[in-house]
């Protein structure tokens, strides 16, 4: 375990049904997770690949709603993949994590196809003021391959009918979109925004392999009551409330 | 002109401001051309070209509403050119409408460029049940292909800086942006939605030449109130019934 003690917090999810460790510095699980696990209409009995797992929140926030499920996850940094195994272990959650890179993935996880692959990949920010000597290169590196590569990954993951659900900034959905291929089709666009009559600020993305029906754009989930934020707590609305700390599915249809 | 007067109906449009004069069978102008043009944040002198303009619908409905704009249409229809300039003309409006396929646009139109560009592209619909013995031959005659075309024509004749708006069913978004390269940015979707909670029927999509900002799906323009249809009349909101009916702006942002 790369992290001491101090470098580490324990903050409750849905309500307090788990509890996750987690560095307090770097990428911190927050609602984004919370809501890919929610959207995800797993029955008992079917498997799911969380890609780029970090400590295990998407799959585990799963886990705790619906029992009975083969719970995988692939990390690429080993202190975050130990912390997910040690949160699986913590929560009672049966989940095998794998310490892995999308683009060469554990031969166990590629001998699997899954049911479901649910990912939350890193929110990179777009360098667009950048300037490179070598724009496809800086390209390859930073932006629009990566996501490529990871519904790449994906979709080769997926059993035939497979569904495979992103978080992601609203701001990457192009990319998402030009991402998937012929494999994916009946593709779904849930947005998150902030409030009735604001800019998405995330999406949800599903596609299944070999899906044949249209593309949807589906009506916004609307985080906050009201046009402004008022006071300094939280307001979550009703429904987002039950997903985020009662641990309600989330219909993305 | 090679419709019989019996062949032809006029309509209203911008609760009169408009008449049009459009063929009883086939494509008939409706709301959407005009959200189209309502779309449009167009100034006294820009020029702006209606790309498959029809019977005018969009570019004179742009025209009722800002005064001294450059209009040009070009439609591959000879009837539907026809009936464009009659509709102008009767109008009072000022607009030059070519007769041109848009894969070979005519000279005059491809020496000249605009600070805007719109269109309304017939809505084929996806032949996803059909098998074709040559997958590809039937997806560049019916479809991907198409809308790719519409949006490279279209960025041609962009000035730098231009604005390109597309009003097309939602099922159609992942072509719009995958038929959007390098040269366009600033991609920003407006979801028209018939319902509060109901999925986007149409998409307005806009994206402007040499533009660098972050893409972002706006809030859905939604256009009745309630949850159902009540009633044997319309019942659009009172923001859409100003587009409409009054000839309002629509801000996509």
């Amino acid at each position: 375990m790369g992290f001491a003690r101090a470098d580490l917090t324990e903050d409750k999810f849905l309500g307090g049904q788990l509890a996750l460790i987690q560095p307090r510095k770097g990428y911190r699980a927050g609602v984004d997770p919370v809501f890919l696990a929610a959207s995800i209409a797993a029955h008992p009995g079917e498997s799911v690949l969380d890609l780029g797992c970090g400590v295990g929140a998407a799959a585990l926030c799963l886990g705790a709603r619906v029992q009975g499920l083969r719970l995988v996850g692939v990390e690429r940094q080993p202190d975050y993949a130990d912390l997910a195994r040690m949160n699986a272990f913590d929560n009672d959650i049966d989940m095998e994590v794998f310490t892995g890179d999308l683009t060469a993935l554990p031969s166990e996880v590629k001998e699997e196809s899954f049911d479901h692959v649910i990912m939350n990949p890193p929110y990179h920010l777009r360098q667009r003021s950048t300037t490179s000597a070598d724009p496809g290169r800086e390209a390859a590196l930073f932006e629009d391959t990566p996501l490529a590569l990871w519904i790449d990954a994906a979709t080769k993951r997926l059993k035939p009918r497979g569904y495979l659900t992103i978080i992601q900034k609203a701001e990457r959905l192009p990319e998402i979109l030009r991402g998937m291929d012929d494999r994916l089709g009946s593709m779904l666009v849930k947005p998150l925004a902030p409030r009735e009559g604001r800019a998405a600020v995330l999406v949800l993305v599903q596609a299944r392999k070999g899906g044949r029906g249209a593309f949807r754009l589906a009506s916004p989930l609307i985080l906050h009551d009201g046009t402004e934020h008022v006071g300094d707590t939280e307001s979550y609305r009703r429904e987002v409330s039950a997903i985020l700390r009662e641990g309600a599915h989330l219909p993305l249809w």
